[in-house]
C-alpha cells in the first residue's frame, strides 16, 4: 500500500466547513477570501436548471455525458470526441496520473497543490522547478526543457498559475510541447481560471490540440460558474488520452446536476460577459488599495485572485490569517505551497464592498 | 498506457438517456425496471435538504465528509474513522484497485461488472469462480479458499449480489475471511443492496470488521435512497486501508447535495421502514406474478430485483430487450454478465401498477 506525506500538507483553502465547526457560528456568516469563487454568485440560469432537473436524481447520470459535451464543444469550439467530463477537474488528475503512473513529474512552483498530491497518490517522484519571486514567479517554458531528460513523465503547469495568476502565451509553450513529445512526456496545462482572462485567446492552448497528442488541457468549471459544491470540470487530449480516461473512469462520474448545471451555464452568455467585465475591473481596483496597505506586496492580478507578499509587516501568514479568522475573515495562508514560505497569502477578488472590509481588516493588523 | 476490453462489454442498465437519445421522448415516459431503485422514490426529507442546501453549492464541499461520517456511524453502528465516503460505492471499487494493485482478483459470476472493471483499469487478472444455476446461483464461501493461493489479491463479493439475489450469511463467510487474511487477501463485500434485505443483521459484515483488517465492505446509498443521479456511496474498512483511500482520492470527491442528502435521508427513520415493509411484500407478489408467465423461470428475489431465466420462451434477452423497449419498457439485458447467457433478463421490483404493466407485456410476448 502507498503510504504519503501528511494530508495536511496539502491542506486547501475554500475549508469553511472546518473554520465554522472550530469556532461555531453559521457559513453565511463567513467571508471566505480562500476559496477563488466568481464573486458574482450562482447564476439565476443555473439555480433554475438544477431546480427543474431535480426530480431526475432518481436516475442514474448519463455515463456518456452527452448533453453535456455538446454544451463544451460548442462552447470552447472543440470536438466532442477529445472531451472527458469530470467529477471536478481534480478527480481527473487522479485518473490521469493513475493511467500514466508516472516515475518522475516536474511542477514548477509554487502550483496548486493537487498535481503533487496525485501524482505521489499513483507513486511519482516530484521534481520541482522553482519560480523566483524578484521575476514575479513569472516561467519562462524553455527554461524546462533541459528538465525532460531526467525520466520526466508529465508536467503540470498552470495558466493562469495559481496561486501566482502568471500566465504563459500560447506561443510560448510550443517549443516545450514539441520537446516534451519528442521525449513522450505529458504536458498537463491547467486552464481552471482562464476564462477570467480578459484576452484568454492569447493563452489557451485549445487550437494545439490537433497538433500536439501529448498535451492534456485540464478545465474546472466550477470556479468561474460559482459551483464548486456541485463538482464540474473535464479535460481536453488526444483520442488515445480521452479513451483511457474513460476506460479508467467510473461510468456515473459526474452526477445528474453537474451535468445539467454545466449545459445551463455554459449557454449563458449574459452570465459570462458581466463575469468578465466585473473580474477586469474590480480586480485591478482591489489590487490598487492592496498596494497602499503598509508592509502588503500583492501581486498584479491576471484573473480572479491575488497573491500578496507580507514580508513588511512583521508577521507570519499563519497569524495574518488567525487574527482574521477571528474578524469571519478567510484567507489562504500560502506557507504549504513548496516555492512560497511563511511570507505569503492569497486573497479571492470579491464584490467591492467584501473587498473593502478585508482592506479595512488588514489596515488595521498591518499597521 | 493500459488498453482495455470495449466498454460494451461492461454496458449497465439504467441508461435512459441513450433509450431517449435512440427513440425520442421524454425520460418521464420510459418505464425503467433496468435499474434497481427503490421504487418508492425520491423520499421528501431528502428534497427538502437539497433545496435548503442549494446556495451553498457555491462553497467547495466538506472535505472530511464531516457531517455524512457522523450520520453514517450512528445509523450503521460504526466507528466513523472506519468510513471512507464515495462519489457513489464505485468510485471507491476504483480507488481501492489502484491502491492495492492486485495481480489477480477472484469473482464469483455473474456479478455486477463493475468488480471486473475497476479491477482491470488498474492492470489485475480475473479469474472468475461460476455459480451454478442449479444450485439458484448460491455461493458457497468455503468452495471460493483452495483458489486464494493463486496469486489472487482481491475477492469480490455481492451480499446481497447482483444480478442474482443471493445471499450470504455472516457466518458463512469467517473462515473465508479467516483464510483471507492468513493469504494477504483482501475480501471486498458489496452490501450495496442490503438495506433492502428483510434480516439484514445475519447477512451484513460490518461487526467482522473490529476483527478482520483484510475486509472492506462496499455500501452504496442510491439505491435505498433512490439518488442514482447524486451519486453517494462509502466503503468501510481498516484503518490502515481508510487512511490509504483517503490519501488517494481527491478532497473533493463529495459533491455538498449528496452529502447533505445523506445526512437527511439517514435520519429518515419513517423512510426506511416504509421501505423494507414496502419491499418485503411487492416483491414476492411480483414474484408470483412473473411465475406464472409461460417460459419465464424467475429466481426468488431476497430484495428489490429479480432474476429471470427466459429459456422456455424461444427469445434471447436481447429479443426481449428491443419489443419492450418498443413499448417505452426497459428490461436489464444479462448476456453481457460472465456466467450468464441471452437467456437471462433482470427486472426492478417497482409499484404494483408499475409491475403489472410488465407482466401484461410479458404476458403478450411470450405467449
Amino acid at each position: 500500500m502507498i503510504l504519503i506525506t501528511g494530508l495536511n500538507a496539502f491542506e486547501h483553502g475554500g475549508n469553511l466547513y472546518e473554520a465554522v465547526r472550530k469556532k461555531g457560528g453559521l457559513l453565511t456568516n463567513v467571508l471566505d477570501f480562500s476559496a477563488n469563487i466568481n464573486p458574482l454568485g450562482l447564476p439565476e440560469s443555473i439555480k433554475q436548471a438544477i431546480l427543474e432537473s431535480l426530480e431526475n436524481i432518481i436516475h442514474y447520470p448519463d455515463p456518456q455525458a452527452y448533453a453535456l459535451k455538446q454544451a463544451i464543444s460548442c462552447h470552447f469550439n472543440v470536438d466532442a470526441n477529445l472531451i472527458t467530463a469530470g467529477n471536478g477537474a481534480v478527480e481527473l488528475l487522479y485518473i490521469l496520473c493513475n493511467i500514466r503512473k508516472p516515475r518522475r513529474v516536474l511542477i514548477p512552483v509554487p502550483a496548486f497543490s493537487e498535481y503533487e498530491r496525485a501524482a505521489r497518490s499513483s507513486g511519482a517522484k516530484i521534481e520541482y522547478f522553482y519560480l523566483k519571486a524578484e521575476n514575479d514567479f513569472r516561467l519562462n517554458p524553455s527554461l524546462l526543457i533541459p528538465h525532460l531528460k531526467n525520466d520526466i513523465d508529465i508536467i503540470f503547469l498552470g495558466n493562469p498559475n495559481n496561486p501566482t495568476g502568471t500566465l504563459i502565451l500560447k506561443d510560448e509553450l510550443e517549443p516545450l510541447l514539441k520537446t516534451a513529445r519528442a521525449n513522450n512526456v505529458i504536458v498537463v496545462v491547467d486552464e481552471s481560471f482562464i476564462d477570467f482572462v480578459a484576452d484568454s485567446n492569447d493563452y489557451t492552448c485549445r487550437n494545439l490540440l490537433a497538433r500536439f497528442d501529448n498535451l492534456v488541457i485540464l478545465h474546472s468549471l466550477t470556479k468561474f460558474y460559482a459551483i464548486p459544491g456541485l463538482r464540474l470540470g473535464f479535460v481536453l487530449a488526444s483520442r488515445e488520452i480521452t479513451t483511457c480516461l474513460h476506460e479508467a473512469k467510473d461510468p456515473w462520474n459526474v452526477n445528474t446536476l453537474a451535468q445539467c448545471a454545466g449545459v445551463s451555464a455554459l449557454n449563458d452568455r449574459a452570465f459570462y460577459i458581466s463575469t468578465k467585465e466585473f473580474i477586469s475591473c474590480v480586480k485591478d481596483d482591489f489590487y490598487s488599495q492592496l498596494c497602499l496597505i503598509e508592509g502588503c506586496k500583492p501581486y498584479k492580478p491576471s484573473v480572479n485572485f491575488i497573491l500578496i507578499d507580507i514580508t513588511g509587516t512583521e508577521l507570519s501568514s499563519a497569524q495574518i490569517r488567525t487574527i482574521l479568522a477571528g474578524m469571519n475573515i478567510l484567507v489562504r495562508d500560502c506557507s504549504n505551497y513548496p516555492g512560497l514560505n511563511d511570507k505569503y497569502i492569497r486573497v479571492a477578488v470579491k464584490q467591492p464592498g467584501q473587498n473593502s472590509r478585508l482592506i479595512n481588516a488588514l489596515q488595521q493588523i498591518c499597521r
